[in-house]
């Protein structure tokens, strides 16, 4: 028992949830979407810096504009799920970090003066911040759908602009019957972690 | 009430848990690890990727190759934490995609035959089980402490080889008395999410 987190909440975070391809009719509300933002906002970046935005797609022609620049294989779930939110990273959060990270203002220009510096730690750490709302949509449990197939410049065009980079589209509901695959197994503990 | 997850367990992840600066002497034990590994292997990546590699700093020899290769400011709480871990991506990923997604085999060469395609992805999907990671050290009621600030040239040739790019190293431990900044603000959900 070296977890002190309760085995409800190990089961409810990761060991029971599970990427979803197919969800019920029960919507996701805006209160939903506020409190699991509300959680994860806290989770931690390098210079408290928050490169993640997220476009909630809501509206039917909103929908109908998203479907084509996914891959095939992901339409029919993206269409039928109750929300689908596309996650992007913000190139410019620079901008944000006088007053993110107040005792280090200066980090602003010192570290991220240089677009290619930017456009890396951005990625980065919205690829975090991804992971933790993967992990919030789970703690208020919903099933999330992530993916990454999709025609980023197609999804930049249409949701984003050129200082966006789109990073994966998830959706957003209760699982149907039959809503994932099997199980697929993970690496070991040795494969993964060596100590020197 | 829209969070499924205990509240108690939203503090112990999230609102509670903060970057620690200062740790105490308790060590950190293997046993702890493999928990937390065996907890956050679950989270979700693509194509039930696993890219994230570890390196554990235990002994004071490996500690002492370390330290040159963090940024300055970064060194006296990287000398003094009970744990030390490197997290990398392995950008050969796709040599094991045939056994962790099994149902869809020749996605190793489809989606990952070429390196900066698997560069891309391995980059993107390690950041994802590094906020996992991040997310079972406080799980395992540790605190963590990421940091990107580290020379990645020098640190993948004492520790790593070509194949594997270091994203953070993390120092992990119980926090000492001041371990942290004051919390500084996060940007509101406006500001984040906005719907369509």
């Amino acid at each position: 028992m070296s977890l002190v987190l309760d085995p409800a909440a190990q089961d409810l975070l990761f060991r029971e949830a599970r990427t979803a391809n197919a969800f019920t009719d029960e919507p996701v509300t805006d209160e939903q979407m506020q409190a699991i933002y509300d959680l994860v906002k806290y989770g931690p970046t390098a210079f408290n810096q928050t490169p993640l935005r997220v476009v909630l797609v809501r509206s039917a022609e909103a929908r109908e504009r998203l479907l084509p620049h996914m891959a095939e294989g992901n339409r029919p779930k993206t269409a039928s799920a109750p929300l689908v939110a596309i996650l992007a990273a913000d190139n410019e959060f620079h901008e944000e970090l006088p007053a993110l990270f107040p005792h280090f203002p200066q980090a602003k220009d010192v570290f991220f003066g240089e677009r290619p510096a930017r456009e890396n730690s951005a990625l980065l750490n919205a690829a975090l911040q991804a992971a933790y709302f993967i992990v919030g949509v789970r703690a208020a449990g919903l099933a999330a759908g992530p993916m990454t197939g999709f025609d980023p410049a197609g999804l930049q065009k249409e949701f984003l602009d050129g200082d966006h980079t789109p990073l994966m589209v998830v959706n957003i509901g209760r699982p149907a019957e039959n809503a994932w695959f099997p199980r697929s197994p993970r690496l070991a503990y040795d494969d993964v972690i060596k100590t020197v």
